[in-house]
């Protein structure tokens, strides 16, 4: 039973009631900070690494407006930046040992109630949280963005055995309400699913240049100028559905046999042998002749955020 | 060795210089004239049912400027079609001996120099142009379209046994000029590039569904809210070379291991069962509550366009 001078818990449909710590500001924690701050959240920020905590706030106020910029707070320790957070999302180096030591001087630090999102890829929170009480367990979820998020909407939602479902259902309530997409797995598997939806089509796109059925720009430009045009709008089970008189139902019995053929004869065994990637390293350099990556970078981007303000719902 | 007074082939670059025919006007076939006509194009179009023939002519002069309807003539006969034509697009049934007797047919009615485009999705054009002449062969190509192709740009360009090299650069310097993305392959393969990319995305995803790791919607959102909004910029290696700031070379070799790891976890055998396909267009139903499904289509179609005009280079 909760203590009765216990705080209550915050509005995490309402950011500007909730307090973030962004815990470790690399890239990913970075973009963190603007898409928190933007929506309103007072948001505190701590990096082992002084300057590397420098640079990303620096880099998140510009670009922020003036209010927005001033709920950023850089903290010297640790324990300042969680101390009043009802929520913090964690941006650690991508290994097991690492995560659990960060989870242990979490909960050390933390308010009791706070949750401890991490942006985790590929660990799963049931091992990043083993050393943890079941307590602290209960708390702990993975919140996976695509890079950079304040960019890119979907989050990957998942728990581990000991997490709540009420954490769950915060953390989807408050990343929705920032504006992001919140995704959920019922369980952990390897990639989630973003990255194994991307592995899919990847691994095809490798092995038809790696067979000489065509080049490197040519399969790109059949996603950018064909299928990606529509998975800009919706995903596979949507794009079905507009395919077929009938829907998906209709497309997916129509179709059925020929997937099912088409799964068959798809690579299962794709190499990346360093002369294949030299290759596709050589044919991608051809493709943009004339611009840095580092302009590529940004105007992707531009373009994506260009891209969601273009888009209208289909029912308006 | 040409006849002295044979005509001059097109400039294939200059589409009022090219005289289209549309063999066949069903959904894709309609879509083309819009296409063609669109692009100055003087089209003539068949089909063997009349009715089908005056629909598919209305519907595409609607789409069209003034001008540009009056470029659209519909055609009786084959032979009215194809007289004087210097590229021809045939859109008839996916069956080998349908295709088979319309190249047959195709042939006899063609000018001795007309290119004859295929828009099949799935048969090798070495087999539907197995009847006829091997200087016939050398003319014929396949052309395969996304559906509409008046919005998606890409067409999938291959040759058969036969097929000279001059008839693909003819026709992809063709479809280039109006306004199409054509992509080519050296050979064939089932499913050409993108039902096969499309396949890959498809049953991983259908994977995730069917094992309970995640609902339809969520499995959508992380391509339409993710990875959809650069695949509408650029390909996987497009994406790869943004990802790492050494570009492509960089984030293969950097998340190689990470990918063949992957690879091996993904699906291979997945079961559209009867249950599974009902589950999904349940799902499905569920994410477009309150919108008609021609509604969803032609919003599809009315924001993939728009998306293309939001896009600029990345190098202005």
């Amino acid at each position: 039973m909760l203590a009765e001078d216990a705080p209550a818990p915050p509005d995490w449909g309402n950011p500007p009631a909730v307090r973030v710590a962004v815990v470790a500001t690399g890239t990913i924690g970075r973009s963190w900070i603007v898409a928190f701050a933007r929506a309103g959240c007072r948001v505190a920020a701590w990096d082992p690494n002084g300057n590397c905590l420098a640079d990303a706030v620096a880099w998140a106020r510009a670009q922020l407006p003036r209010a927005a910029a001033d709920r950023v707070i850089p903290c010297e320790r640790l324990a300042a930046c969680a101390a009043g957070a009802d929520y913090l999302q964690e941006n650690g180096p991508e290994r097991l040992d690492a995560k659990q030591a960060i989870y242990r001087a979490l909960t050390e630090v933390a308010a009791p109630r706070a949750l401890l999102a991490s942006s985790t890829s590929t660990l799963d929170i049931t091992d990043i949280s083993a050393l943890v009480s079941t307590e602290d367990q209960a708390r702990c979820v993975v919140a996976h963005p695509v890079n950079p998020p304040h960019v890119v909407p979907v989050v990957e939602l998942l728990g581990g055995r000991g997490t709540s479902a009420a954490t769950v259902e915060a953390a989807a309530r408050f990343l929705t309400a920032v504006g992001q997409r919140p995704v959920r797995l019922t369980r952990y598997v390897p990639g989630f699913l973003l990255n194994r939806l991307q592995a899919a089509l990847v691994r095809e796109a490798v092995h038809l240049v790696a067979t000489g059925v065509a080049r490197v720009d040519d399969v790109d430009a059949v996603i950018s100028d064909g299928l990606g045009l529509r998975w800009a709008l919706m995903g596979p089970f949507g794009v079905a559905n507009t395919n077929a008189d009938g829907g998906a139902r209709e497309y997916f019995t129509r179709y059925g046999s020929s997937f099912q053929r088409l799964w068959s004869d798809l690579a299962n065994d794709v190499r990346l042998t360093p002369d294949l990637i030299e290759r596709i390293g050589r044919e991608v350099d051809a493709m943009y002749p004339a611009v840095s990556r580092e302009r590529l970078r940004a105007w992707r981007d531009e373009m994506v955020t260009a891209l969601r303000q273009t888009r209208t719902p289909a029912d308006p």
